[in-house]
């Protein structure tokens, strides 16, 4: 039998816990394995009786999604590295107002591939855009909108680039085509994001084999929050 | 003979001025013929030996032409009135930064149609929008960067809304096709924000001819930079 506890939800007046959705999202570099290992979060959880609806950043709106291609197509410097960090938080206040909220709101859990840990890497970190800056933009914008729980899959450069480059659709995003330095900055901004904030982050090794990842993020999952399976 | 002296220039060691571009920006509701008082300024100035560049907002350099399109084309709903404002406050510090500043740093002055305060007045006072976040986002981006001119022409929504139906070129923008109480507010808003900073602000009457208009924005100019005629 299954037995579902949510430690933090609310118990409505007829005893019962009203759970309500969970926001976690996935961290870490190219090729590091976020998209799948969100895909299969939402099996597994689906499987356990919970509805989870996987979503992507940039991107995960159709306004969103618009926004994503002027971000991860064309030259590397197409944009003033700013213009480029204020896109990404356009389009991330459009994905929240208008998928994740209104699923969090009915109940899901929603599993995010990248979420403001990638911007504070990437146009932080990577690009060396002010990472104060940055968090007070989100301040005013998303205020307190913060995710329950982030998985940082860490990966060494050179691998993750290796496995971007033999995707059977690949076709380089602008990211993938800067600089290996701009990689390990990124990488580096990461651990440093994640050391910072250690209640929220779990840092997981991006060389565990598929099913062993899944594994241990279920697993991280439900302990994280309390789920007894 | 032309005698030009700018009030604020600086002297350089020989004694001569050193005349720094200046940013000069047109605001006001549809139709109140910002662009084409904009285009006859430029014009004019340049008769009298001041090199001047016209340019608009959203746009005025590639990628942010790119942001533009999201903004004018589709529903009037197409975006969540946040979303708006930040994909205007990103075209914005790209054209600034590849546009506007490297034209004022080589010594053109900037004539641009539409800028920050059209932000305020249309997704602050239309849609809405906190106009405190709007000025503490754009305090981060483009820190101090205020034009030195600000001519507001001003025209009641009826006239101006029936104008731009009758462009030859007229295929309303999302931002025409709004209702009319929004109009209304965002005249009312180009009224206050102006109100409150007369120093930087001109405001003309809308119902001018052209050539009436282009001749007060002329000697407008002139007098407020000291520029002898």
């Amino acid at each position: 039998m299954l037995y579902l506890i949510i430690c933090s939800g609310e118990k409505a007046s007829n005893g019962e816990w009203i759970i309500s959705g969970r926001f976690i999202t996935f961290e870490g570099g190219e090729g590091a394995g976020k998209s799948t290992q969100a895909s299969l979060l939402v099996e597994k959880l689906g499987q356990f009786g919970i509805a989870a609806a996987v979503t992507r950043e940039p991107g995960g709106a159709p306004g969103a999604e618009l926004i994503r291609k002027l971000l991860v197509e064309g030259d590397t410097d197409r944009w003033a590295p700013f213009t480029e960090t204020l896109l990404h938080i356009a389009a991330r206040h459009e994905h929240v107002l208008r998928t994740v909220q209104p699923a969090l709101k009915a109940g899901s859990w929603v599993i995010c591939d990248r979420f403001f840990d990638s911007t504070r890497a990437y146009q932080g970190y990577g690009l060396g855009q002010s990472i104060d800056a940055i968090n007070k933009i989100h301040e005013i914008v998303l205020p307190n909108f913060i995710p329950d729980l982030t998985i940082l899959i860490d990966l060494d450069v050179k691998t993750g680039l290796s496995r971007t480059s033999l995707r059977k659709d690949h076709n380089g995003t602008r990211y993938e085509e800067m600089e290996v330095e701009f990689h390990h900055r990124v990488r580096k901004g990461f651990l440093e994001i994640a050391s910072n904030d250690p209640g929220r982050f779990v840092i997981l090794d991006g060389n565990m084999s598929i099913e062993e990842m899944a594994e241990t993020i279920f697993a991280t999952v439900t302990q994280h929050f309390g789920v007894s399976t």
